[in-house]
């Protein structure tokens, strides 16, 4: 099973975008910053579903949520964060091998600035839109990258 | 700050609504059956992010989480269940005072049956459409409610 997933074999590109690892996950910048500071939270061991977690990554998992929560709301100035825990694409295959992962957007109610360049949440107070482009200049997501891998590394809970 | 919130002091009508109660929380078939089973988790405290949960809430979400992933794969044969906590509509106030809650629309490859009705999940595989119109009579809802109450309430973990 975990021969054939590629979440369980990330490529030394892929491993650029990892903001955080703890003993169980890992945090990865998500690719599209369609909501800015978007993370996707990766269990490191191939799992299927938030049922087959055991109680230390579960708990493991809530520090993470914590230090990100507090990640956007000090760095960025985030208001709230969206979570969700999906899989729905794993079961496009006729034989799906999901991997667990979790999806965190910020959500702001005022202008972000990175690099002199002002972002709006055009969509605060709403349900985000599943399918938005990203607003990010890849110059501007490596500053918001490298922002966010200080904040998340030197801060102690 | 609680006086103000309908999600501290919900009315006997919604309650009728409760398909299980733990120390700590609620579970709700919620009004729309958009996904078949949906279901909102309400923190029985008043509290505004997952941050703000303390262990004890939290582990005992994850044995939530496990017996409704159980409910809905046994008595409705779903898939995968899509978890969510996004708490954006209490944002478009001036003055927002959120109320923690998840929600989880189980998905599902194969048609289901209640009461010979049949319902199909025509989004399987993709996200979940955030705005649509429930799937289920008022009849038929009342045949869910029931089916899902007595699983959650005999099934022991």
């Amino acid at each position: 099973m975990t021969k054939e997933c590629c979440w369980c074999n990330f490529t030394d590109e892929e491993k650029q975008n990892i903001l955080f690892e703890s003993a169980y996950w890992y945090v990865f910048l998500a690719d599209n910053q369609d909501y800015i500071g978007r993370c996707v939270i990766v269990l490191k061991r191939h799992s299927e579903s938030l049922s087959d977690l055991d109680l230390s990554e579960w708990i493991e998992l809530k520090e993470l949520i914590n230090r990100l929560e507090k990640c956007f709301e000090k760095i960025l100035g985030a208001d709230l964060c969206n979570w969700s825990c999906l899989m729905n694409d794993f079961y496009k295959s006729a034989t799906p091998n999901p991997h667990l992962h979790l999806h965190v957007r910020p959500r702001y109610s005022k202008a972000i600035t990175i690099n002199g360049s002002s972002y709006i949440d055009t969509e605060f107070g709403h349900h985000y839109q599943p399918k938005k482009e990203t607003l990010l200049t890849n110059d501007n997501r490596k500053i918001l990258l490298n922002m966010m891998k200080t904040f998340l590394n030197q801060e102690q809970k």
